[in-house]
């Protein structure tokens, strides 16, 4: 079995085109990973997310170890087999949701004790549980178990909490058990703050990690603040590393934080999005629910191979979310990630070619034309 | 393009082989028809529908006509082009769902006068309307309107109720509009009353349809009651015309139905059930939400060839509805639909070799096991 290793192919400024060798498979970076969290990207079939391009998933160790149960998954063979899905699976700690979602949480150096969201029992979410579950799930990249620092945060605030996750990061990789085409991604935290984020590389590499993890952002700071953090932090990481911003984003953000050098993200936000009638297109989102596309026999963005762009017009899907159906659900997901993944594919092509910086104006300049005008 | 003709190609017993042909292609009998209501099989791609087997899909005028419009369908080419089905399309005539569905129905000799269960929009459904709603929607099977007679009725309502729909059937003649490949569909009612039915046979021969429907079944009078008016009205059809059973049913309805002559069916079962967790097997319907599946590795129906049974454990199926995840309405639809084909497709095989009594013995008998024990 190969190691878990990544290749750093080509360099474009500051983006970077690189391969993620995994024990389940090659990730091509800079890579989108759709999110599966309760063991399915809701409203596809994995044959589906696999089509639109994907080559990893991530899972939600918070939502796995509560239902249908970590111990559960594993005896059944694990997430990969559970759900179908033969290609690489990240999970993240379970830091970030236990914080968003569970009740009753009371955080302490050990852990987070919380009761569960869905029946009330209680838990205690740890660096070595978390380890436990995410081995028991079977994840080719594991995540180092951490506090999401909120927004805002004092600059003392930042600090302890981001010193507490870096204590549970060398935790993490103590419990981590190693084995070949796995990895351990630590994750930096810090806050807004340059020097606490400074810091935090510092503690992570004295460590060492597979791949480093830029955490506590997309929580409210905004884009420009988000990028000001970037252009401090991901200089500081280890080259030879992949990098992996957390929770990332529109595809604006997608395509302006590989120009500061980061080669991995997971949003909700396609899926998300398509579920409420909101579809990514090449002129910028589109509300399909809006009137105007009744009687549009146009696709929902012309240049998109998807099932639902090829096969269907605005005015269907149009209909489909007006009547609640599944289908448009479906679809809407479907187009909205094999969206996300042309754009991935555009800037690894661009990446390839030396021409990161054209492609990143042309994006900007497609994006702010705005949808097609009504026919 | 190809004349609308049914062709009768084998007898064993009551039971028929044969071959509808329309428009956009053969129908293989005795045939299911999928339900898409609102220019959707639920929950299922138009592709996914094709690759249980399917060859023809059933749509509902009542719902197409308030939304999204037939003028809207027509404009956009057509129910086929709207909801990308390349095959043959059955349409109902609006007169079961307006009485079942609309407020403020005003019944009378002219139509149906209802308010919108939607906006309350005021509309008036007539033979005519009927059957013009049904041609903008391109429909390759029109069916007449009819009034479907409540159960239980009078003989006294059932006559009178009969009597106007077949009023409304020779309306429904003289308003459609013949074209190569297209047809015409009478139904008989008259309750479970013999005399009514072959009264309602006759004046439908009389005016002559390139098929024939039982209606006003499966509305409450029990399988029994049911086969008893089968028993007594298919043998009045004509045999060089397809026989299509409204409304029906559950897997041991349908090959009772057909041991007594009928060639087609459409029933929501197969896809409402695999939304609220029911998925039927060949050895009888098992509740995939019930815990005794949480830890079973096994397929939902092992001899089953769908997506779900081969790609899937009840474990996971059973994960799915718990989370109330949309891949789990999908994929136990899509068993349901491909069983239900299965059904069909070993029906079809039987009689072609003269063994559709043993076939549905078997049958019986296999749904009548119950499922398989708990590990």
């Amino acid at each position: 079995m190969t190691d878990f290793a990544f290749n750093l192919l080509k360099e474009d400024g500051h983006a970077r085109l690189g391969e993620v060798h995994t024990a389940h498979g090659v990730i091509h970076t800079p890579a989108f990973m759709p999110v599966g969290t309760a063991a399915t990207v809701k409203a596809m079939t994995t044959e589906s997310v696999a089509a639109t391009g994907a080559e990893i998933l991530l899972g939600n160790t918070y939502h796995l170890m509560l239902r249908p149960g970590a111990e559960r998954v594993g005896r059944l063979g694990g997430l990969h087999k559970f759900m179908r899905w033969d290609k690489p699976i990240l999970t993240d700690s379970g830091g970030f949701q236990v914080m968003s979602l569970a009740k009753l949480r009371t955080l302490s150096e050990e852990g987070v004790k919380f009761q569960s969201h869905l029946d009330g029992s209680t838990h205690l979410l740890t660096p070595e549980r978390s380890m436990q579950i995410q081995h028991l799930l079977d994840a080719d990249i594991t995540m180092s178990f951490d506090e999401c620092t909120p927004f805002p945060a004092t600059p003392q605030q930042a600090e302890s909490s981001m010193k507490l996750s870096m204590r549970w990061a060398k935790r993490s990789r103590d419990a981590f058990v190693e084995r070949p085409g796995y990895g351990l991604f630590g994750i930096v935290q810090g806050g807004i703050y340059p020097e606490l984020r400074a810091e935090s590389v510092a503690a992570l590499r004295e460590i060492g990690f597979d791949g480093y993890a830029i955490g506590g952002l997309a929580v409210g700071e905004g884009q420009d603040e988000m990028f000001r953090v970037l252009d401090v932090t991901t200089p500081l990481l280890p080259k030879e590393r992949p990098r992996y911003l957390m929770g990332v984003g529109k595809p604006g953000d997608l395509v302006g934080a590989v120009l500061r050098g980061v080669d991995m993200f997971d949003c909700v936000m396609p899926t998300r999005s398509g579920r409420t009638g909101q579809g990514f297109t090449r002129r910028g989102p589109v509300n399909i629910r809006n009137a105007r596309h009744q009687d549009d026999p146009r696709p929902l963005d012309e240049a998109c191979q998807c099932p639902a762009c090829t096969g269907y017009s605005r005015a269907y899907l149009h209909h489909l979310f007006r009547a609640e159906e599944v289908l448009g659900l479906m679809l809407l997901t479907w187009h909205n990630l094999h969206y996300y993944q042309d754009v991935m594919r555009g800037m690894r092509a661009a990446i390839g070619t030396g021409t990161f910086t054209a492609f990143a104006e042309q994006f900007a300049a497609d994006q702010a034309l705005g949808d097609i005008e009504p026919l």
